[in-house]
């Protein structure tokens, strides 16, 4: 029996590249716009403690802890990430979980070092 | 006439990865100040026509038109890019002329894809 697993669609907008020649205006935003995100310690501590806990998720009440920082400061960090799909939120009951989205890094890899 | 622009030592802090285990607040900060200085659109841009000018190399004075900004503002922009070690800068007489550091690149890169 083969299984065959979900192939993730080609993003159209993924292969922009900084040495790739001139950036669209569009382009040049949407780049700048994940790097804006991850231009902030707080926000790469927070992606490296999500990507090292167990299972590659983790619980905003584990999060707070390990940055110093009060839980509605570490929610708004987290909301940028989210909102530049870096990571991905679900809420389960009272605590919101989240997930990096290696997808997106590796895109903003790409970006870098075609 | 062959003119030599300035190669930077390769860095021991190089290897730091977002995904690479828990990072530490110096390793953090040192990632988020490059990934500050891409994330800003009229940077990504700057960057692009640099790389992609003859030679891979753009003198200021070539950058301003196709930014549509004055030429203070872009020096402006070219020194965060500079400062992050993402740009070298030569002046030559009146101007002065920019290169991407390629490596910078790279390494930023191996942080988000080790």
């Amino acid at each position: 029996m083969t299984i065959t697993l979900p192939v993730p669609t080609p993003d159209a907008t993924c292969c922009a590249a900084v040495t790739g020649g001139v950036l669209s205006i569009d382009e040049a935003e949407r780049l700048a716009h994940t790097f804006k995100a991850l231009g902030d310690p707080t926000r790469v501590r927070l992606l490296s403690l999500i990507a090292a806990s167990e299972g590659g998720e983790a619980c905003i009440c584990d999060l707070t802890e390990p940055v110093g920082l009060s839980q509605p400061t570490v929610s708004h960090h987290m909301k940028q990430l989210v909102d530049a799909g870096l990571a991905v939120r679900e809420q389960r009951g009272r605590w919101a979980y989240f997930r990096v989205v290696n997808d997106a890094l590796d895109r903003a890899a790409h970006a870098l070092r075609p």
